[in-house]
């Protein structure tokens, strides 16, 4: 129990990289620095590494807590750690926050060293494949020539796969959790609001808030609020808030009077009040644009040709955001290329966020998974 | 066809009341006026009339056109009219706004003669069940002792149920078109992150915007567009719109780039520059207390125990706001009671606004319904 204790005290290290990146989008960032978190021990091979990629506003702090504070847990601490499904005694897990984010790594919110100031809307729209290109980066400058696996849930899914098809000669593993191969029209539906009732919030002034001493607060609010809704499945709102009223009674006015409208307000205003509103719009960019099959007229199983890793892709019956089927879709791409691919539905009444989620079957599946990889 | 034309020329008429009208949430409105259209003819017996209650964004003119704007249709065009299934040539049919909307009935907007402005914060909060006083003393005025029908769809089919629950004697079928017995938390979650946004804008000024000369059109704008996503299907809206690019390649920015971001913005501008965002508030807080089985300790059996109409409820396999299980509550609840019901589940992949739209299956069984009814 002393090394569980002693090996869940992490540390958040920082890369700078003065590389020019070329991004998709045709812009060039000179130099940016990356803030990540590892876990465990690189062995001797360097054949042990697992990155785990984070999802919309996810970070690099996947396990573990501060040593001056020590009730701030990683959001996949129930995942990682010695003795957890990816087992820190066995493996190194790296865990970094994404290029454009505002954790620590270099986003909107970063000072531009071009120009002094908040780089705002000049910060360049990054891609999934922008993201693994600095993981890339990240894995060089660690020494790290291939990961044993790389696995994240939702958006963090898209960029396991990605790398697979990127760097098929850096991953042997690949773990999608409740992901898709694109987003639908409602998915970008849904992301387009949440944008909107960003750039439309008076204190946005066009991405460069931060002269002006304000942030977009109402926007960003409304925009996880919205996505919470997405994220939880209407049977477990159904569960956990019914038509429970906050207090007793119907008050006839604007105020809270559901416990949904209480709990949706309350995670609105705490997001807002930890997130850059710039760095949502780019994660959620991000997903707009992922799409493999893109570049291969649409069809998936040509995007996969290259591909050599073994999968576990893994999906929630309730997750209405990135259902089951479409992890089948992915599933049907791997087979078309005679890939090796686990793959379970996985019963949850907890939507999307499922992912997130301690759930004995779910856990069980992955560390059986990460036990059979040889390090 | 002379008659058919004829007859679809329409005029709103309007109805003061000046008796008192004791609200549900205990607020009193001491006069207000309706507006309505009427088409057919009110037969002898005054035995075939057919009121149309309307929907979250709907209004009192249902079918047919202006004479000095012929291609104004009225909402539900395809429903009702000369042949239609809904047959004017047999029906008297009312079309009504309800009280607190913005299309010429007493709402948030109009003057409240005892202050000489805009009723704005001021006016009360209205119930479904408020909306079924209002449109029985709309009844009285018209000599209408009781309905053949009374039919709605979504937010329509609610005051539908209503009116059976509260005025058994004056109603004889009951048209409920997917509609719910009460919304679930999903729903309530929608509607206040609908609401928060049009609260939240900078121009809302606590309700009492219009002397401010500005509308939060931002916020109502925001409403529409996530409303939009919950009224189309996830299949209908990647039928219409997939990924498809506005421009064919991919922008890297924030103005519409997929086809369903320019068709949800549109949607929105085009909303926000014609309903009133109190009324819009008023209009969810009304979805959000329906619920006939609250004063029954939520037993619905319970509360149609008085109900003596017969009905037609129908639902479609890709609403997912009121999916066809939320019928079958209903359904349970008047066979439990030994009403006559009819029920179908239509196959539509137009999600919600399936009931606007013109479908051969649905509307042959509103007709064969409607043929059946003595008048």
């Amino acid at each position: 129990m002393q090394d569980s204790i002693l090996t869940n005290i992490v540390t958040p290290q920082y890369a700078r990289f003065d590389t020019p990146l070329y991004l998709k989008s045709g812009a060039v960032l000179d130099s940016y620095e990356l803030v990540y978190e590892t876990y465990g021990e690189l062995n001797a091979a360097r054949s042990n590494a697992v990155l785990i990629c984070h999802a919309l506003s996810g970070n690099h702090h996947v396990a573990g807590s501060y040593a001056d504070n020590p009730k701030n847990l990683g959001w996949w601490d129930n995942m990682i750690g010695p003795d957890k499904p990816i087992d820190t005694h066995k493996f190194f897990v790296v865990g970094v926050n994404n290029l454009g984010g505002c954790h620590g790594s270099t986003g909107p919110a970063s000072i531009n060293a071009k120009t002094g100031k908040h780089y705002g809307a000049d910060f360049p729209v990054v891609t999934v494949e922008d993201w693994v290109e600095t993981q890339v980066r990240l894995a060089d400058y660690l020494g790290i020539d291939h990961f044993a696996a790389v696995m994240g849930g939702s958006l963090g899914g898209m960029q396991a796969m990605r790398w697979t098809l990127d760097f098929p000669e850096r991953v042997r593993h690949a773990l999608v959790i409740a992901a898709a191969a694109k987003l639908t029209a409602q998915n970008i539906a849904f992301n387009d609001v949440a944008r909107q009732a960003i750039i439309t919030d008076q204190d946005f002034h066009g991405g460069d808030y931060y002269s002006h001493g304000v942030v977009p607060r109402r926007g960003l609010r409304l925009a996880r609020m919205l996505g919470h809704i997405t994220y939880l499945s209407d049977d477990s709102m159904a569960a956990k808030f019914g038509r429970e009223l906050r207090n007793g009674t119907y008050a006839f006015g604007f105020d809270v009077e559901f416990e949904i409208e209480s709990y949706l307000r309350y995670q609105g205003d705490k997001f807002a009040d930890q997130f850059d509103a710039n760095s949502y719009l780019l994660m959620t960019k991000a997903l707009d644009y992922f799409d493999p099959a893109h570049e291969h007229n649409g069809d998936l199983s040509a995007a996969f040709r290259a591909v050599t890793a073994n999968f576990l892709v893994l999906s929630f019956t309730s997750d209405w955001r990135f259902s089951p089927e479409r992890s089948r879709t992915i599933i049907k791409a791997l087979l078309d290329n005679e890939l090796n691919v686990s793959y379970a539905e996985i019963t949850s009444s907890h939507g999307h966020d499922s992912f997130l989620m301690e759930d004995r079957h779910y856990h069980q599946l992955v560390r059986a998974y990460m036990d059979n990889i040889v390090t």
